[in-house]
């Protein structure tokens, strides 16, 4: 024990939370008793109200406290025949705040890696087979992460698709909006070059 | 609205801890609901008991959950008629970890400063000038920070102090051990050949 029982617990907890150690453990602890009780307990309340409540959505996988999120609910984007597959809800942000895209997603919570023994039923590969039998979708957009493992798992989702003759389409790579050529990877170029366009 | 409503709550009720933001506390979130929803939940528990339950110690304003505590409930420590006044619970456990001191301590939970308006009552010193009042004390140890605050603080004690004739002391301002004297800053030298001691 190092403070009072209560508190020794508290600064414990806080190191559920990536990259809290026992310093920041206790800087938390701290500013809390002395600065925002009252923010504490509320921080408390959304807690425990999330773990109890958050779930996957029945269709997409993403982070809901409904059967449906809301994209999936919506009529009009069931009604796109598009889905595009993501590795995070975060990935479902971003694509979002740009309002180009008007379909559905997939959300994969992850990406495959044999190494640490995920396969394609613990990234919902099995529920995505599922979706496509039993929707009319005209196009997956392989939109997992430009790493090795979000391309394995595009290549992966691509003969599954494959195999039910759906059209597949991996988003671009290429020179990023006010990327410097100089200070570019070898294998970005690469993409750039062999993906260029007519003007 | 970005992700769904209980999850957007969480996310936002993580940034009252200090330096988190939007992206550090989506991070929190995600991690806890991915990977952690016991840990998340213990956390969430920890949090309600602390902010319900901790309080300032009667006699030395340190945080505990009981009326006194267990340093000043000490009979051994409380007949040793010393007192070390420091700026936080953390500055307690310093000197705790080293076993040299075997005295009271009186924590003032910040420093004088009255450019934010922090006075001496803010910081508790009408409690300690009634501990000084009601009890035996010998020496007052004065452990603030070496800044120009936790000195000013040092200063305004000891008049406190001066005013009862109570012998104070300050901790002594010199070379840290280990520290090579060519990075020094110039002030930390004239303490330490100011403060030289005959071998």
């Amino acid at each position: 024990m190092k403070f009072s029982p209560l508190l020794d617990e508290l600064i414990e907890q806080f190191k559920v939370l990536p990259s809290v150690g026992q310093k920041t453990a206790q800087r938390m602890a701290f500013h809390l008793l002395e600065r925002n009780r009252e923010g504490a307990l509320k921080l408390s309340d959304a807690l425990r109200n999330a773990m109890e409540h958050i779930q996957h959505c029945r269709q997409c996988r993403t982070f809901t406290e409904s059967d449906l999120c809301d994209i999936c609910a919506s009529s009009k984007r069931q009604a796109s025949g598009t889905v595009c597959v993501v590795e995070s809800p975060q990935d479902v942000l971003a694509i979002e705040q740009t309002s180009q895209y008007q379909g559905l997603y997939f959300v994969l919570m992850g990406h495959l890696s044999p190494i640490d023994g995920i396969g394609p039923k613990d990234i919902g590969l099995d529920v995505f087979a599922g979706m496509l039998d039993d929707t009319d979708t005209q196009e997956v957009i392989l939109a997992t992460n430009s790493t090795v493992e979000g391309e394995a798992t595009a290549h992966y989702i691509h003969q599954l698709c494959q195999e039910r003759e759906i059209k597949t389409t991996r988003i671009a790579q290429g020179v990023p909006v006010g990327g410097e050529l100089e200070y570019l990877d070898g294998s970005t170029l690469v993409h750039a070059f062999s993906g260029r366009r007519e003007l």
